[in-house]
């Protein structure tokens, strides 16, 4: 995790690596099995908040009031408080309530405006919140806030309390170098089920010491996720919670492009919005690779398509179908299955100038082996399957499929569909 | 299934139960696995034909020839020439010139223009289909087609023949009473893969001994398509050779509402119609039971929602749902991933009206035990976790999603995702 990709580096870090943000986790009960369940970001000083949230009609409390704190607040926040365990999704009149009462406990406990906090929950839908239980776990974080700082623990400690099937925590960090000086920006996330919040709540809370105006940095956070989280997903499938927050404090005294003081650096939101990128799309295939029964990421790159959002339909179609996720999940290179996906993306394809190639590894660097030309203009190769059977063996490979019609391109990162998945599932609340 | 509805009653029959129609089939070695691989269904007269076909922008060569056959011959055909073990789809023009090889061939073997034959084609994709073994497959089937006729056997063995991961053949037939007289209805369809096309090819072939010009009969077909086969599927979302093909061959002398000979009774159209539907119903809900790993029959009922249109998006939501699906394979009623799915549906829903209860049995009718209402009016009912368990531990139950919005109502058939399901997927073609 050290790689340099134009003006920023790779740092292994969390939502504490920028400048004046702390993190604690604390453990309420409101998980069966012990685990931590709260987990509580703060900045130091007030900071400018921008906020992205599932489209579900059915969104959960916590979502419902982010959105009305968000506006009420002008895009202002000192701190996230999340729970897992619970959802507090389909709780009526009730959740609000509980929604409320736990933003008003994080304020309390950090001395700010309750509008100043925004809210996270996941897990079970339509069970009560135990807003109880979440006072006393915030109590704990405040607690521990200080304890887990010094000890520099707080951030991967929180990454670990808003887990729910996750096996591991995910966290990202990078050091970006603007004309101002350097910047901080760094992140969590949960990813919970599959690989697409459809399929589980995905909730991820950014942090950066960049100092950055609210509108400009929820443009950022827009056109970041654009590129990251929902190409994990297909647009408009999601689930009750998903969320993804940014919070900038200006710890770093560096600016970009802020209307509202006149600095306007074009090159620096350049970098500064290359940054964010790859930071989000780090944290969506560490979702992707965590997915429930996943033991491959694939990336599903196509081009040529009449416009972009043309490709992203393909990717996305290509990216969740149950037949082309089992076949990669055997191994098996049922190209047919690929097309067939491609087909019924509901985008003008022309058969006769398809391309596709299975390609080694998760980057273009990636991988010893040669790439698998399968289809060339409409016409089977006539491939070595022995050799697209090794490449899909891998734990990561890429499909490039080329529609030969324009300059449309999309990247989507999917996983195989295994037993395991099924299992998982299956057995979810038992 | 011998049940009676409205005017019409079910038979234990399949393509040859229409007066005048014979079916034969052939083993000529496109299986690996030995089985029969061809099949053939012939009107003694030329028939009124109509075909509803896959949308893929990959539809396979049978399909690009029978949509311009149906053009070509003004919706008249004799016969229907089917293979299994291999789709001729994304074959390029050696495809379009096996497909028109194997429809002169038939053609021949039955003294008819090659206009009057369709063909069908099911299996793997993008491998060249041999057309000197579909050839003497034809061959073959036209020597059984008097054998078979004579001891009744054609049309099982015909529905047998267009099998691919199916694992029992799917056949229904009515007895429709109609004022001039009672006409005879029958099919066959191949499911293979999971519950909607998408998953993998849907192929029905039906008959009818009706008189009825092409242009109703078109009117006919799609409009219990639509009630049927559509339901066991996403719109748009199909394979490369879906294909769904009537054929009115007029031999039991009743007319129903021909433009063309000025007989316009209402009633009977009304009859027929219902009595169409119910066959394909009937044969999708085989195709739904024979899903790969499917167990369990999942009826998603979805009312009150705004208009029919919005009713049938949130019900296909809730059917593909991954984690829906797999939780009814754990016999889990995780009410929450049935309201998140609707959520996300792209339609109006107020949570707040939504009510939700899960029904024993396929029909009303069915089911000794009582309802189990989880979800009244957006909150949580705290119903009975055993008994709804019971219920989704049957083969079949009924899920009944009402939004109370307005009066949009659409039906869904879908099965259980199951750990046998990837397993089957994953080694498809090992």
């Amino acid at each position: 995790m050290s790689k340099i990709g134009g003006s920023f580096v790779h740092l292994d870090g969390d939502v504490t690596t920028p400048l004046g943000f702390r993190a604690a986790a604390a453990t309420c009960g409101l998980k069966a099995s012990g685990a931590p369940d709260i987990a509580l970001v703060v900045s130091d000083v007030e900071a400018s908040a921008a906020g992205m949230f599932t489209q579900n009609a059915f969104a959960a409390a916590p979502v419902r009031l982010d959105r009305t704190t968000l506006r009420a607040s002008g895009g202002r926040a000192r701190a996230v408080i999340a729970n897992s365990g619970n959802a507090n999704a389909v709780t009526g009149p009730a959740g609000d309530a509980a929604a409320a009462a736990m933003q008003r406990a994080a304020a309390s406990a950090l001395a700010c405006p309750p509008e100043h906090v925004l809210v996270l929950s996941t897990g079970v839908i339509g069970v009560p919140l135990d807003i109880a239980k979440v006072e006393r776990g915030i109590a704990q974080a405040q607690d521990a806030l200080t304890n887990d700082a010094l000890s520099g623990d707080g951030g991967r400690a929180a990454a670990r309390a808003i887990m729910t099937t996750d096996t591991r925590p995910k966290t990202a960090a990078r050091r970006v170098r603007l004309s101002g000086g350097d910047v901080l920006v760094g992140g969590m996330a949960k990813g919970a089920g599959m690989i697409h919040p459809d399929m589980a709540t995905m909730l991820a809370v950014l942090t950066t010491d960049l100092h950055r105006a609210p509108a400009d940095l929820a443009a950022d956070l827009a056109a970041a996720v654009g590129v990251s989280f929902n190409r994990i997903s297909i647009d408009g499938d999601t689930s009750t919670n998903d969320s993804v927050i940014l919070l900038a404090n200006g710890a770093s005294g560096v600016v970009v492009a802020d209307a509202e003081i006149d600095v306007v650096t074009t090159a620096d939101v350049v970098t500064w919005r290359a940054a964010l990128d790859d930071l989000c799309q780090d944290l969506a295939r560490q979702i992707v690779r965590d997915g429930e029964g996943v033991r491959k990421l694939a990336v599903i790159v196509v081009t040529g398509a009449a416009d972009d959002d043309g490709a992203r339909r393909v990717a996305n179609a290509v990216a969740t179908s149950p037949l082309v996720k089992t076949a990669f999940a055997g191994g098996d290179p049922n190209w047919g299955r690929i097309v067939a996906a491609a087909g019924r993306a509901g985008v003008a394809v022309d058969p006769a100038r398809v391309s596709l190639t299975l390609a080694p590894g998760e980057h273009d660097v990636d991988g010893a082996s040669a790439p698998v030309i399968v289809l060339a203009h409409g016409l089977p190769t006539g491939f070595d399957e022995a050799a697209a059977a090794a490449l899909l063996a891998d734990n990561a490979f890429r499909v490039l499929l080329d529609l030969g019609l324009g300059d449309g391109t999309a990247t989507v990162w999917t996983g195989d569909l295994t037993e395991e998945y099924v299992r998982i599932n299956a057995d979810y609340r038992t």
